[in-house]
């Protein structure tokens, strides 16, 4: 296996596509990156409450690449094999003002310092009270540059190339399919995550440095891939599921993408016709908020549990 | 143990207080209750997509009852341990001009019918295509009369109170929170599922004629439920949940208040300070849109695992 590495300087603030690649590589061949938490470095272990009063806003939710891989055109799809997530010790949770689901009700910063004990596997939210949470690491940012003129693509965001999708379920193991909008499709990740529920409602996961390792593999044969899609084995039990999601400023809008995309995917993949495959998604798909705080997008998936396929009389 | 019953034909279109209850019951004790299909038995075995042209819509979504449950008075929460749902044979799946997700998009009317055979615990969706439904009984419709002077209040929509929640995670072994509104509570249920996913995007389930038994029990230490609140283990594992909803015709304000009522009850039964409560949603809660289709109002749940507390060093 042929492992291409970036560095943890080779960040950006933005899905450009005319910043210079950190690696070229061949399609199926891995990348293994180094990446900062959310804060760049400006939450630590020794930070308190008061730091978030001189956060540098600009300076969040950067990613690390990008990534060019041979061969991608505008119309693939970029598939990402997640092969390893290594967080770091520590980690963090902010109420940071301004931001989160309910910005209006909470409007004081605290912060919250975790140590994340990777060998039993969780991190205390409070010992006393005995409550703990299960470490699932995974990259909150996953993306490819956007084909639009558009400086302003800030990573904040999540996009239909993907993002800061911040969704919970891109752990070991699970594969993520991004449209491609520019030749060599560029890369980035970032966001270390070291748990995390679908929503994210205060607009921090426990944040902590992680080096990604991702597969990366050009495919002709998916059309249909116009937002994130993803496969995952959920966390808490060993069912597959396929996921579509819509990207959307209207929480609405994106349900409606989701649902779309899944008709389309269903079409393509088990050769059903339209208003099959729509109630199918109705009595066996589920729809979840994969993220509800990374403005001005909403990601809301549609997950069909893949045991439903296959059967025998 | 004293399970009182009640008959198919005492069946209604609203949650108006001033219907008369066709049971009394003491707190804690069971009723049964034998409920049409969605359709009132307008769609049968024999029906085919002509029929759904001639349906009066106006008889949809009935709800049989109300039980009028002794002790139980506004500000109160009635507990539905949910302990039996016997579906039919038969159910069936519809599109509707007119309703559903994408009811833009699917101007057609289009009926499926299904077997559903309970020995083996699934329904063939394509049997040629090797395409199986796992069966996940529930019912759509649980509610208690609304304290409004309202008239209006159809039984086609959710409200604070419950009613057409088309929550599939209340299958049996489930327990729902109700908010009581009037004296005695006053208990619907109605709209058989033989299975459907988080969302029932094209506005029908596996649609299906049911015997229901639950158990009701007039609980007044839980000042805090003020939407529909269930706990559930997931059927597709083994991990219990305990969930809060909102409910609002505003996605978005139905998953602030579904994150504010789950901030509630952690702050009044785990005794955490709020800020703390909205991190533990962000970094361990699930948000799934349980239904977006039964207008005006949609319905969004915050699960939070259970496993998270309780634990020791």
């Amino acid at each position: 296996m042929s492992i291409h590495s970036a560095r943890r300087e080779q960040r950006h603030l933005a899905w450009n596509k005319s910043i210079l690649p950190v690696a070229r590589i061949k399609s199926g061949e891995t990348v293994s990156l180094d990446c900062p938490d959310a804060s760049n470095g400006q939450i630590n272990p020794a930070s308190t409450d008061t730091t978030l009063g001189s956060l540098v806003f600009s300076h969040l939710d950067g990613v690390n690449g990008p990534v060019y891989v041979e061969g991608a055109q505008p119309g693939d799809t970029l598939q990402v094999d997640v092969l390893s997530v290594e967080t770091g010790v520590w980690g963090w949770t902010a109420l940071i003002p301004g931001f989160g689901l309910l910005a209006d009700e909470f409007p004081k910063p605290e912060l919250k310092l975790w140590t994340l004990d990777k060998e039993v596997g969780f991190a205390w939210f409070d010992e006393a009270k005995g409550i703990k949470i299960p470490l699932r690491p995974f990259a909150g940012e996953m993306g490819v540059a956007r084909g639009v003129k558009s400086p302003d693509s800030k990573t904040p965001a999540p996009y239909n190339t993907g993002g800061n999708i911040d969704t919970k379920h891109l752990t070991v193991g699970s594969t993520l399919f991004l449209p491609v909008e520019v030749e060599g499709a560029l890369f980035w990740t970032g966001d270390g995550h070291a748990a995390q529920g679908d929503g994210g409602e205060c607009c921090s996961a426990i944040e902590t440095p992680m080096r990604a390792t991702m597969r990366l593999t050009v495919r002709k044969d998916r059309p249909y891939t116009r937002t994130p899609h993803f496969s995952t084995k959920l966390s808490d039990n060993n069912e597959e599921y396929y996921c579509t999601t819509g990207v959307d400023s209207d929480m609405r809008t994106a349900t409606r993408s989701a649902v779309r995309y899944m008709i389309d995917y269903l079409c393509a993949e088990h050769g059903l016709e339209r208003s099959e495959a729509y109630m199918l998604c109705s009595v066996a798909g589920d729809l979840r908020m994969h993220e509800v705080v990374d403005m001005p997008n909403y990601v809301v998936g549609l997950m069909m549990p893949q045991s439903i396929f296959g059967g025998s009389s």
